[in-house]
């Protein structure tokens, strides 16, 4: 691929031109602009204004030296100097030391030219973006400048005739169709501009016809997209620029569906109980999507109009309801979607105010439980793009499970239901200050400590009182819940298959019995915070719904283990990976190809808003991902039940015993009295030997 | 063209099948389905149910006996007898003798298959047009009934997407894109057809990926389009079924834009000097265009819902004020169109209520005078499709004016004013029941004869008074203005430059001084109608104005005569051909080369409705059509001097002499007072000789 395009017989009049990042090359002839050879070799330069050096959107950068790998020695010397355009735009627009417009400077010798990944032209607020991934630009909407000729009694082709020949001529636009929306416009629009007007022209789909969906007169250099990740609880929004890849703003707001039920299945339910539920739900939505919208404009400094493009995920029921679409058929077995493919609208036909020819993509569906959300998440973090093993989890009262490498991917979804997001657990609550969110067991005393969320010190640290006076010890997140759990296995509290041992009560006063079965006190105050058994049991069935699901996966492709895994959402960015894989949440794996992921979908749904081919590739890679519905499959049964035991009744945990002493075998019956201590994987010198570790 | 398409020698097991009356044909193995063939062949054959014979649409019928030409012997003995399939459709829906489903008939041995033009399914109400012609079905729109397989957990496919993997395997409906209002639906029409769904796909360019514009459950065996011609005075409608090409209903009204000006010009200024001029013109022609849906549909027994596809042609500025532009650029030079191609739209964009996917096609504009509707009368009287010369022309306030055949077709428009439609005449109205329509005068006596609308008799007819009364003579209307100056130019009433000779006031009491000028009294009543010399001034500005505005296409094509005439619109459908040329309106032609088409527009615009190809017909043509802009050729003026002469002042009509004495030369000062007698092409001898033969 990176072979030079051209014979490599080079004439005195050609010169070796490498771009970077994309490291694509070619031999050009003296005096080419740099644009054009970047044209050339399909190096993706955006220019608004098609080469007249005002746009300032065609920037790139001469890197000087020896490139001895690509036999170039690249230098500014090798670039033309300056001419009246490049001049005319510095000084008007100020353009960063080192920069040039590559319509204007031409290629005088071998050059490494550098494409950056940002061209910064108007004095934008830039937001610094947790995820700092750079995505290669190809917009599905391109704006394109032209002059058009001046209407001739003689040649009586309408206004829009003649702006469709200037593109055509100037920009290659063949078979343009024209939004409906423009058609009053368009003469006011051209003599405004003086004849000079910038088109946005969208073309998604190869076998599509370009689209003229806005008109401006003059020069429009900006032009927006917003990437949107509609989640049942939470919907999050960035705003990106689809000139330079920079995102504007990102915003976040709670899912107002909320109101109708607080898990999918009874949004589902309320859809089928009320005539109007599913028009008000839809309704709701778009109306929160409408607010943020506007909470990201306001952000960024952006009119509405000049958003272009939305990109949207979602589960699948969201994606059902954000569409207008009855979930109902989602609700139960054969859990049809109405479509699974990727949708293509215009934002007016939801409801959404931007542009009237906004454009919006929503990602493939891979299942009818697993949605256009964990599509974006695998595109984001690309399993099928490599040849390591890849478990991608996103974590909710729906766990969607994605496994495989670039030879074949899995997907299933797990219903791990609530628990791990704190609900179904007696001090459970959301993650906000004042919940505990880290835990430690002393495996002697049986003493915890913990860390609150908003304060620095931990429980045992001096000037912990008063730090936590202002939020209180309220309750225990779904972060601390997996660490308590881990930690009282870990100390022994509670045997492999998440029994109490009754027997501590006489070493710990915080064993205490409860009812019939026995439960630790985490912390005394108000409110009192106590593991219950039946928290222990919560835990154990999230859990094991989501293992037995992974482990319908790892059958599926034939694997014992797995490379990397990936957590996805918010939870995975807050639970420790040891713990998780030490309650047997997830497979054994080098704990340091365990990462957090954080918004994988939003990623990948602004992936898919900055660059088509990302959309080409999730449609095709879902096409080719099996989906696995973990009901239909005898063996979730079996796996279920083995995976109830922590980390796991039969799957050895190699990886995680380097890292982490597990205890022996313990068997305690339901009513906390301990049976045969069955030696495991270490002997009890060994759970000794690691607390004088710790 | 009609070379059989496989190789000549024929097997034992083959058999040759022409298609009448496309004349297509092609051998065939023995047992081939005769719609197999007709596909084949590139013959359209309806069918909406994909061969499983319960629609109908593919109705053949066999000719039997010896085709010599085509060496065929063709009889029923060569056609599979009638199977299941057809049995059952027969029992069920009445199948007309001797026609075949060609779905399950399959060939036995050669045959000359019939392809009836007008598949009669649903007891439709058929309306008997008036034009007759008979249109080659290929419209923008098919409906393709399908069964989708059901949803299976295993392959967890959407709905939509099992739904376009059928009609890609049962129709080759390749990328396919579906209109969002379908996505809620999807799933309610697959289950309430239990699978089984007709969805109509529409595809009017090949350049266009087709796309799903509507669903329904079971079989849908209609669809139904609408052709319109926006008129500045009158909308017409038909509602023709796309699956047949029958006109179910045919419907007119008069534009309510009327109230904001009669003529265009006056409109334009309505929307320069009213700033919401435009929007109160653009929704009143909405409004009415739904009011005539509306109609048609009641007439049809149709549901508005079963219109999928409609076509709209008017004149600029009425297409323009249709489509929401401000018609004011065409006001002025350079007259520019804000679009002069064609335009696709939905019907919702423009606010008219049919389906929610019906598609909109407007044809080509010509010029910045020269609209959609001459483009449609083009397409209908086809001048670029012969050899001969033919001059098409609309007259209206404007005249539009098309002149060529194959090789080259010229236009223009030309500033006749409303003098023709009895605007600016004394006793001129509309053609309504009283008015007169038909007048001679007696070139001895002077004395006149007419007939009134709504009366049998003439004027000098026994019962003439009695069958008059009801309607009163209450004016006179264009097509006998046209007559009557004729006549009184035939009857040296006046000159051939137009003056009333006074000195027949002598002679008869009918010409009489009117002021400074003389007249001529047609009827004594009430009111009492006469011809003043002012109205045959008007008269004939409008005509040198058409006149002249012929000779320059003329002049461009170097011609100096045309083969045909064809006169469109309501004014052609009732003047006398031979007066129109006794008075100069027209060149010289055979008279029995001088057509009234009538709505040629509503004709052409029918034919783009129910066949794609004249779309693209009428778009390749109008690029190629050359348009004059009269207002800009320097011999305008001339040839207007010399069209304001009866017939012309230079012009021989030839032609014309065959069948009418022209008077000769008289000339006669404005006063009234006769000059020097000039003999002309037949003398006064020839003149008492006409009087004679009459």
């Amino acid at each position: 691929m990176n072979a030079p395009v051209k014979a490599p017989e080079a004439s005195a009049k050609e010169a070796l031109v490498l771009f970077m990042p994309s490291g694509k090359r070619g031999r050009f002839p003296v005096g080419t602009p740099v644009l054009d050879a970047a044209r050339t070799l399909g190096v993706y330069v955006e220019s608004v204004c098609g080469g007249r050096g005002i746009c300032g959107r065609c920037q790139v950068e001469v890197q000087e030296g020896q490139f001895a790998k690509h036999g170039i020695t690249s230098s500014n010397e090798h670039i033309s100097e300056f001419g009246p355009k490049e001049q005319r735009y510095a000084e008007k627009r100020d353009l960063k030391e080192g920069r040039r417009l590559s319509c204007s400077a031409t290629i005088l010798g071998d050059l490494v030219v550098d494409v950056p990944h940002d061209v910064q032209v108007n004095a934008q607020v830039v937001r610094k973006d947790a995820d700092t991934r750079i995505i290669e630009r190809n917009p599905a909407v391109h704006m394109c400048y032209v002059e058009v000729e001046e209407p001739d009694m003689h040649k009586p082709l309408g206004d829009l005739d003649r702006l469709k020949a200037a593109l055509e001529k100037e920009w290659g636009v063949r078979n343009l169709e024209v939004d409906a929306h423009i058609l009053p416009n368009v003469q006011k629009i051209l003599r405004k501009g003086e004849w000079g007007v910038t088109a946005a022209i969208y073309q998604d789909e190869e076998t599509s016809r370009p689209t003229m969906i806005g008109l401006w007169p003059g020069l429009k250099n900006e032009a927006y997209g917003i990437a949107c990740d509609i989640g049942s609880t939470t919907i999050a929004m960035h705003l990106s620029s689809l000139l330079s890849v920079r995102t504007i703003a990102s915003a976040g707001t709670s899912n107002p569906q909320i109101r109708f039920g607080e898990d999918l299945m009874s949004r589902v339910s309320y859809v089928m109980m009320n005539p109007d539920g599913r028009e008000g739900m839809t309704q709701a939505v778009r109306e929160a999507i409408n607010g943020l919208i506007d909470k990201v404009c306001a952000e960024g400094g952006v009119a509405r109009e000049d958003i272009l493009d939305a990109v949207f995920v979602g589960n699948p029921i969201m994606h059902h309801l954000f569409l207008g679409i009855d979930p109902t058929e989602l609700g139960g077995a054969p859990f049809a979607l109405a479509v699974s493919g990727a949708v293509h609208l215009k934002a007016t036909d939801i409801g959404l105010a931007m542009n009237a020819g906004t454009r919006v993509y929503m990602l493939p569906c891979i299942a009818g439980h697993v949605g256009a959300d964990a599509a974006a998440a695998t595109l984001a973090e690309g399993p099928h793009r490599q040849d390591e093993m890849m478990l991608l989890v996103d974590v909710g009262t729906n766990a969607e499970i994605v496994l495989g490498n670039r030879h074949r991917t899995v997907a299933a979804s797990s219903p791990t239901g609530p628990a791990f997001e704190g609900a179904e657990i007696s001090g459970g609550q959301r993650a906000a200050p004042g919940a505990i969110e880290r835990v430690r067991i002393d495996p002697v005393t049986l003493e915890p400590r913990f860390r609150v969320i908003g304060t620095e010190q931990w429980s045992d640290e001096a000037g912990f009182a008063e730090a936590v006076q202002a939020s209180g010890i309220t309750g225990i997140c779904g972060s601390a819940i997996i660490e308590v759990i881990a930690e009282m296995y870990l100390s022994g509290i509670i045997s492999e298959d998440g029994v109490v041992d009754g027997a501590l009560a006489a070493k710990s006063p915080r064993v205490r019995a409860t009812g019939r079965t026995f439960s630790y006190l985490l912390h005394e105050g108000s409110p009192t915070i106590i593991i219950t058994q039946n928290d222990v049991r919560a835990i154990q069935l999230a859990k094991a719904a989501l293992y037995a699901g992974v482990k319908l996966l790892m059958d599926k492709l034939g694997i014992d283990h797995v490379d990397q895994i990936r957590f996805a959402g918010a939870f995975g960015s807050f639970i420790d990976p040891k713990y998780a894989m030490v309650l047997g949440l997830i497979p054994d794996c080098d704990l340091d190809k365990v990462l957090a992921v954080g918004n994988a979908a939003g990623t990948g749904a602004r992936m898919a808003l900055l660059n088509r081919n990302y959309r080409r590739e999730i449609e095709d890679t879902v096409t080719r991902i099996e989906k696995i519905e973990t009901a239909l499959e005898p063996k979730f049964q079996q796996h279920f039940v083995y995976a109830m035991a922590m980390p796991n009744k039969i799957d050895p945990f190699p990886k995680l015993s380097l890292a982490v002493t597990l205890p022996p075998r313990k068997n305690v019956s339901e009513d906390g009295i301990a049976g045969d201590a069955t030696p495991r994987r270490r002997s009890r010198e060994d759970r000794a030997a690691r607390r004088n570790r710790e």
